[in-house]
């Protein structure tokens, strides 16, 4: 399987195995990045060759802290991704920052360019600053993320921020594969929780209210009561942590030390407490059921006798003359037939 | 496939397709029962059976409000469903209760205990009480319950009522095969929001405070305040329906017509504008999909060669010796290979 001869989408010659593990464990970014390219990559031979990294590189991981950040479009989360990473550089520690792109293509420019934005951090040898994509129906969102936080994990950064586009799909897969779930949100402006998709506020275990600062600075104090009041209203989550809410100036570089206190804090409690490393068992537990649906359904999706029945099939599901129940039990048992006759 | 002779569930001789059909044409509540019976049967004849069933009758269907109601244990669910269903039942409407039990058999005999006490309810000739099993793994709560949603409709059902037992997992579920979701909470001691799981209120289209009555009047109506105001905090849901609180004592019968009003309301003012086919046509498009999924890991966890190999992968998964995505792939592959030798 796979084509003998092919184009590189990356530059200069490939890597073998050893070449990609050696480059990973001395940390290297270019390195680093090319087995992100190869990770996502639908080949059969490069989906062989990184499941092998993977497993070659997993004692290596899962010794950082993964941080999920959201918030919808101005509120300002490059700029603040990139004041709280600058912040940790100087903390010595190395940093990780993989923005998701849910839509699979075609926003990537506009992802570029907010990353492109972070001048300074992707300047910093200490950061490594990346789009993730989501490599279309193969596990969705999810699958090639949490493997990137692997492979940054094994070349040593300790801090993974994982950014959302905030378009409102993306939220909950990020708060599976993550630590800390921050939420980013601005205040004033009448309604103070106004855009905020019902239930992504639920997941947060920190709010930080952003562009506080002149004028706003009212408004964001008046943001913050609010939300504190309101986060307070429900019962607490199962990581018995109670959700705090900042406020944070990146122009006055104000909130930026405290926001990593909250999560330095957060996971001094929740080691102490088991929930951290409870969480990340269940994490990687969900994570393998929900990857061999994802991948068997990738399988069926990519079978080409099954393409014009599957679309067939939605059409009739939809405009509601074929039962969704009857259709996928159709579906799936003509696609085992498909296999065995192969 | 299947066995030529075997037990039946139910005593009495099987019904064939046309016996299913007829019986429930006729709305005869032991022919619909059974039809239940049948769907969630995991015999392959059975589910051929049933697909055929549910593929005949599709063109009654649809034509029902479908309401989910959840809230924690002690907020008097039944009571409260037994007071609306009674309610439905003066105004003509032939009313079925699906209480759904995801915990897959452990608590059954809880909830046939909650069935027994809608007394009333279960007495009259216009109401179908029914529990619903999971069915295992077979697509989840969702695919067997959808289905004898289906069946209540074709029934000439015009009110399905689907009762969570509000054990956490399973709302979410629920949510998505309902036009309308409707939390019960408590008023009253201390703390107004305690034991809400967080998200679930984000969930619903309109909150009912239980138990309003005599000492608990004043807590209940303070309760209605609190929650009025906490469901305004957050941004309007995709159906531009502004989600109500009311209040409602079983005891008084005080609350019930306006519970339906309120659903009513929501009924009219989503049918146009268009939200309500827009979202039934999302729910079969989405059930389609997880349907898929579910059936396709159904088909693999039945595979013998398999178990092994899944159990072992999954406690490697979990303490973290084996990357969940890597594991994922390999089972799929075990799976396929398996397919393609019978």
């Amino acid at each position: 399987m796979g084509s003998p001869i092919r184009s590189n989408l990356q530059s200069g010659a490939r890597l073998d195995l050893s070449g990609y593990i050696k480059g990973i464990e001395a940390s290297d970014r270019i390195v680093l990045s090319r087995a992100i390219t190869l990770i996502e990559s639908k080949l059969e031979s490069d989906q062989l060759l990184s499941d092998q990294l993977l497993q070659k590189l997993l004692p290596k991981t899962g010794k950082s802290i993964r941080i999920g950040i959201t918030g919808i479009p101005g509120v300002g989360k490059s700029t603040f991704i990139e004041a709280l990473g600058s912040y940790l550089t100087t903390l010595s520690k190395k940093v990780a920052v993989l923005a998701i792109d849910p839509s699979s293509g075609y926003s990537k420019g506009s992802i570029l360019g907010d990353k492109t934005r972070m001048d300074n951090l992707s300047k910093n040898e200490n950061a490594f600053i990346r789009p993730t994509s989501t490599g279309g129906t193969l596990g969705g969102v999810a699958d090639k993320t949490r493997e990137a936080i692997l492979l940054c994990e094994a070349a040593g950064y300790e801090i993974i921020i994982i950014e959302t586009v905030g378009v409102g799909q993306s939220e909950t897969v990020v708060r599976d594969m993550v630590d800390f779930f921050l939420l980013l949100l601005i205040g004033g402006a009448g309604d103070e929780l106004q855009g905020i998709k019902k239930g992504i506020m639920e997941m947060a275990d920190g709010v930080v209210i952003t562009k506080a600062d002149g004028e706003n600075l009212k408004s964001a104090t008046q943001a913050q009561s609010d939300y504190h009041h309101a986060l307070h209203l429900f019962a607490s989550p199962a990581s018995g942590w109670k959700p705090k809410v900042l406020i944070s100036s990146a122009l006055e570089q104000t909130g930026i030390k405290e926001t990593w206190e909250m999560i330095e804090g957060f996971h001094a409690f929740t080691t102490r407490n088991g929930h951290f490393e409870k969480q990340r068992s269940q994490q990687n537990k969900s994570w393998f059921h929900t990857a061999i649906e994802g991948y068997l359904k990738y399988q069926l999706l990519q079978d080409p006798t099954l393409k014009n029945k599957l679309e067939k099939a939605e059409l009739q599901v939809i405009d509601g003359t074929l039962s969704p129940g009857v259709a996928s039990r159709q579906v799936v048992k003509e696609f085992m037939a498909s296999i065995s006759k192969t």
